[in-house]
């Protein structure tokens, strides 16, 4: 077979496999947003079918053969096209797959389908222990899993790079660091600042937000024909197939902020899906997401930088002052500073701009400090509690509030929280670079267009697909390497502006 | 492998083949009540890529090995076992499905789609002759496909066989035209009696509609935590997976029978979905639905039977007319009056239950001629209006009135038609032997307590799966061979009660 036939098989290949995916997307959307209650069970088995026959799809040796064909071949000559990108990624993904057995693969989805299970038992009835042989379980296998993935480094590298290609502990260690004592000078400046009014009281009427919510995630640039607004107990985005990307919140009738800044949040994600899984790139690499953390940089993007800022509010509170009159007596400023607040807590989800990071901080080493083994599984509460009081200057009352607050290590997902950070990061870097290339960006935004700056992440960002690894595509779009500078000046300036600091 | 292990097998096959056919029901659902309108093409492809999935699986040759190794051991030793029976309809799934090359499964899958959206345009735009080319070849590749199938009488036989398992012409004719004559004496008889009074005029707010839907389908057994009602254009029911059944509707608001009947009929089909398709059979042909006139038995039943009978309007009309105050002044025999009208009309879904019939009559007529090549199909419009006139005593207007009415041709669905008809005979004769079994039936109907009627059709059908084939199976129930006798006695006594004749 020539290399060119190897190519069109290959994406043939690649397409299919993303329709199959297409369906479990839409079993597992379905679960969280639709099904009946009697259901559950049974769509276990049909996600478990689906999976298994995606997973034997990804190992299928013929891939091996077609990569063959193409690899040195005259695709792969511009190292920059879009072909030696999907022969690249395809190489990856297909060797990714090939490295961890069967055994080890169905080992790892049942302790974690377990374990998120007997972590959610866990953290409702406050018992560590009924958590802790399940902790050991998948860190057992996580270890396994970076053995035959393999790493230069260390082991966590290894899973660190599933979420974020090319990520180190060597490389994100420093960044976070930096984060961390930028929210503590932060948290220093501002302790004496009075704090900032709070918004009216509710109620905010589910009716109403949602009518709000139909408008600005319109107003951002998410076509109605292609995506869905619906309700569920956790609220996500996922893009099902092509020209659908979907996302969910939840209404809280006492304070319309939370799926007011959620729902723009997962616009931010569905906006870069629907603009990287366009109609000629679609089911292959160049029609796929970057990375996690370039993913979390759209949505933070569009919830921080933009949601958060002064002049969105100049045209947003009138829109919702027409849902909620208690805004009506409100200023730009005063909401501008009211859902910029700083307030240091526990809960990592609802933590404001400038304390997530260090939430962050906390959750890497400690999942750094297990996979090395420098913590043992049965000291983790306790390791918690001191790093919160150190981190954040708090220590939580019990472990539902502290070690077992997030679902991530209970299903083995251990690397994936600095994706969070190094989204909070590239969003910063996009959002000024995206300044410098808008220069009335500020204007467009108060006065509700958001298509410039949707325009220049599409090209910047969403249309790449995984053409470049993460910090290369951030470093192409903004023309210079990124660093946590863009984001510790934006919190700065927050701060200053809200505090007067 | 011995015969226990070859069982064991088989039946897990088919097991793990309905998780995947959940994930394509849930695509086909999710299609036709919330996908986003631009992600209609891509859909195509996932449905596509699951059903080229599910057509390998029904075809692997070591299906044949099993059933081969489990075929004439202790297994099938009891032919009234359900392990007989799953052996036995499994093989009879997977000789057809080996029977029909690839390419000829590919070419009728393609047809079907072309000339479904063919008659669409040609619906539309009135025009027989843009729709005929696709008619000709789906006829062509539906007459290759009875070659291949086989068959003892003629080629039609193994189409109506796919459809309803051991019918045939000879079968099916005679009972169609007792049918046929029986509406004729009807509509003849009632010529010069009045016409019962319609309902009050609208509107039926849709939220009244949509609350009194939720009473009703609950009240009838259909239980919130395993299924869900939702909005489409064409109603329909669908069984997604274990627990899950789902409904449709649609709301005219100026008549609230459409739905409501609409929905009672699609309640009366996911009855049958969660009766037969419990944990123990689930993904087996013994939790499998014996055939389409035995599924549409079930939601004729409910949607005729009960609740267009006068002991259902006792019981249901004050509920509608707490939602609907016009209804207040009417009587549940001026309802059961009004929703028992005859009015002969040209189209078969809006066709009330003594004129249904011959409209079935008219299409298994017109089929029967054009697969045997009796009938051309330039000549289809003439002798459908001809035969029209005949049977109905009406001449279609034009073609979108006349032969290009239903989709069912367009899909290459020629043999479905005859199951319309069966049901509603399946219907009236299982309804007749429930009165017997349950002597205070229509006092139970008049106090909304439908458990008794749930329970002996769960008892007598739904429990059953494919045990029996769909006549032995009524016979069974009733304890006499099915005839079209119960239905001519239903309707007669409904035109007497109604009409005064």
């Amino acid at each position: 077979m020539n290399a060119r036939n190897a190519y069109d098989t290959l994406l043939a290949h690649s397409r299919a496999s993303a329709d199959i995916a297409s369906a479990l997307n839409l079993l597992s959307w379905d679960q969280q947003v639709m099904l009946p209650p009697a259901a559950h069970a049974g769509r276990a088995g049909q996600i478990g079918a689906l999976t298994a026959i995606l997973h034997r799809r990804a190992c299928d040796p013929a891939l091996g053969d077609w990569l063959a064909a193409c690899e040195g071949s005259d695709l792969t000559r511009d190292a920059a096209s879009p072909e030696a990108a999907n022969i690249r990624e395809l190489r990856r993904d297909y060797d990714q797959a090939v490295k961890i057995p069967e055994s080890l693969a169905v080992a790892l989805a049942q302790a974690a389908s377990l374990g998120q299970r007997a972590w959610e038992l866990a953290r409702k009835e406050n018992d560590f222990n009924a958590f802790a042989p399940h902790l050991s379980t998948l860190l057992d296998l996580s270890r396994q899993k970076a053995e035959v993935l393999g790493y230069a480094g260390e082991a966590y590298d290894a899973l660190l790079d599933l979420f974020e290609p090319g990520e180190t502990v060597a490389g994100v260690a420093p960044i976070l660091a930096e984060l961390r004592d930028a929210a503590t000078d932060i948290l220093a400046a501002i302790a004496d600042a009075p704090p900032p009014a709070p918004l009216p009281a509710g109620p905010y009427p589910a009716a109403g937000q949602a009518a709000l919510l139909a408008q600005v995630t319109a107003r951002l640039g998410l076509p109605r024909t292609a995506s869905r607004l619906d309700v569920s107990t956790h609220p996500f985005s996922t893009l099902i197939g092509p020209g659908d990307a979907r996302i969910t919140t939840r209404f809280d009738e006492g304070d319309f902020t939370k799926a007011f800044f959620g729902a723009v949040h997962e616009t931010g994600h569905a906006l870069y899906s629907l603009g990287h899984a366009g109609p000629a790139h679609y089911g292959t690499p160049m029609g796929e997401a970057a990375s996690f953390a370039v993913h979390e940089s759209q949505s933070r993007l569009w919830e921080n930088q933009v949601a958060r800022s002064l002049p969105f509010w100049e045209f947003m509170l009138p829109l919702a002052a027409e849902q909620f009159p208690q805004l009506a007596g409100c200023t730009p400023e005063a909401v501008f500073r009211a859902v910029g607040a700083t307030h240091p807590g526990l809960i990592r989800v609802d933590a404001d701009e400038t304390t997530y990071n260090p939430h962050i901080v906390l959750r890497f080493e400690l999942e750094l400090a297990l996979i090395r083994k420098d913590l043992a599984v049965a000291d983790l509460p306790g390791a918690w509690n001191e790093k919160s009081q150190a981190i954040l200057g708090l220590t939580p009352p019990d472990n539902a509030l502290g070690c077992l607050q997030d679902v991530h290590w209970s299903t083995g997902a251990f690397g994936y929280f600095p994706t969070y950070s190094l989204g909070n990061i590239y969003a910063a870097c996009l959002f000024e670079a995206a300044g410098q290339a808008i220069p009335d960006l500020s204007a467009r935004l108060a006065a509700g267009d958001f298509a410039p700056l949707l325009a220049w992440l599409g090209t910047a960002i969403h249309e790449k697909g995984r053409l470049l690894r993460p910090r290369a595509l951030v470093a192409a779009a903004t023309g210079r390497t990124p660093t946590a500078g863009p984001l510790v000046r934006h919190l700065r300036a927050k701060a200053a502006a809200i505090y007067g600091i």
